[in-house]
C-alpha cells in the first residue's frame, strides 16, 4: 500500500488585531503502520478525531505518533493515541516506558522501509523530521524546521524562533537536498525547486 | 488562603530489567488561582483526574497549567485543562491564541502576588520554574532543572540530559540561593540546606 502523506490540518500562524494565533500542521500516513505527525493544540481533540473518521480510522488505529518538537501546538492531543508508540522530539515512549534511541548521536528511527524519523535540530535542540518514500517522490514532514514555503525569502520567519540558527540552516539545506515535497510547521505543503 | 504546593504525583526515573521508566512530578497549587505544574505522561489522565477529586477539584477548576519544559512526561495531560491558560516552556496560550511574554528576555510571569513563573533554561533551551511564596518559606517547582535531591552528588544524573550544562548549573545555583524547598522533576521534594 502506498504511504502518501495526507495533510489533515494545514498549520497556520498569523497576527490579527494585535493578537497572535498559531496551530501546527497535522499529517497522517495511512498504511501498514498508521502514523500521525504533530497533534495540534490541546483543545483540538474532537476536531482531530472527526477528521480521522473520514479516513476510516479511530485514534486506537494509530501505531505511531511523531511530534516534531516539544512545543504545545505540535503535541496537544497525544493523549488520544494510547495504542501508539510516541516519538516526541528525541524521546520514544509508550506509557511510562522510554525506549533507548540515539537521535542525539544522529541515529535514524525506522518505522518501516518507506518511513523513517531523523534528527533535524535547530528550531529547538531536539527536533525530528519524518521522511516518507513514495512513487511520487520523497516527502519530508519537518515541523518548524520550515515555517512555511516563504521563509526562505523572509528568513526572520524562522530565525526569530530558532534556538540555533546555524544548526537549523544546515538541517534545512539537508532536507532541501533530499526531499521532493515539504510539509512545513505552519503553512501549505510545497514542492522543492530542483536546479 | 495559603498557597502551599501539593505534590500530587512524585516523579520517578529508573532502570529495571534493562528497561527505563520515567514520569515527571505533578504539583497542585490550590488557592485563588488553581495551578497544575507538569501533567505526567499522555496515558495518565484518569489517574490525575481522580487525584484532583480528592482535593475537591475538577479539571475545569484549574486556571493555569504550567509545563516546566516540552518533554512528553511533563505535558502529557494538558488536554484535560481546557479552561486554563497553558504556559508550556516559554509559550503562553489558550486554544490557538498565543500571548506575548518575553521569558527569553528574562521576564517573569506573575500569576498572583504569591506565585510566579521564571525562565530557568539548561535542561532544554526553554525551561521555566514556578516560585511559590508561603509562610513556611519559598517553594521552587523546577522540572528537570533538578532531577532529584541526589543529583548534586552525582552530577551525571542531570548533566547527561542537559542541552546546556553551564546555563543549567547557573540556574540551579540561582534557585538554591533563593528557595527553601525544591520539588524536582523526578524525585521527592527536598529542603535546601542553608549555610
Amino acid at each position: 500500500m502506498e504511504n502518501v502523506p495526507i495533510v489533515l490540518f494545514e498549520g497556520y500562524s498569523f497576527d490579527e488585531n494585535d493578537k497572535y494565533y498559531a496551530r501546527g500542521s497535522c499529517t497522517l500516513i495511512k498504511g501498514p503502520q498508521n502514523v500521525i505527525i504533530d497533534t495540534l493544540n490541546a483543545w483540538d481533540g474532537d476536531e482531530l478525531t472527526e477528521k480521522l473518521q473520514r479516513y476510516q480510522l479511530q485514534p486506537s488505529d494509530i501505531n505511531y505518533v511523531v511530534c516534531t518538537h516539544g512545543h504545545s501546538d505540535h503535541m496537544g492531543c497525544n493523549y488520544l493515541f494510547k495504542h501508539a508508540i510516541h516519538i516526541v522530539g528525541y524521546d520514544v515512549s509508550h506509557t511510562d516506558e522510554f525506549y533507548d534511541h540515539d537521535f542525539k548521536g544522529g541515529e535514524e528511527y525506522v518505522i518501516n522501509g518507506d518511513i523513517k524519523v531523523i534528527p533535524t535540530p535547530g528550531h529547538t535542540s531536539q527536533d525530528v523530521s519524518v521522511l516518507v518514500c513514495t512513487s511520487q517522490g520523497l516527502y519530508a514532514i519537518t515541523g518548524d524546521l520550515f515555517e512555511c514555503e516563504g521563509d526562505a525569502q523572509d528568513e526572520n520567519l524562522w530565525q526569530e524562533n530558532s534556538v540555533n540558527v546555524d544548526l537549523q540552516r544546515a538541517n534545512r539545506q539537508k532536507i532541501l537536498s533530499i526531499a521532493d515535497y515539504i510539509i512545513p510547521g505552519h503553512g501549505p505543503m510545497f514542492k522543492v525547486p530542483k536546479f
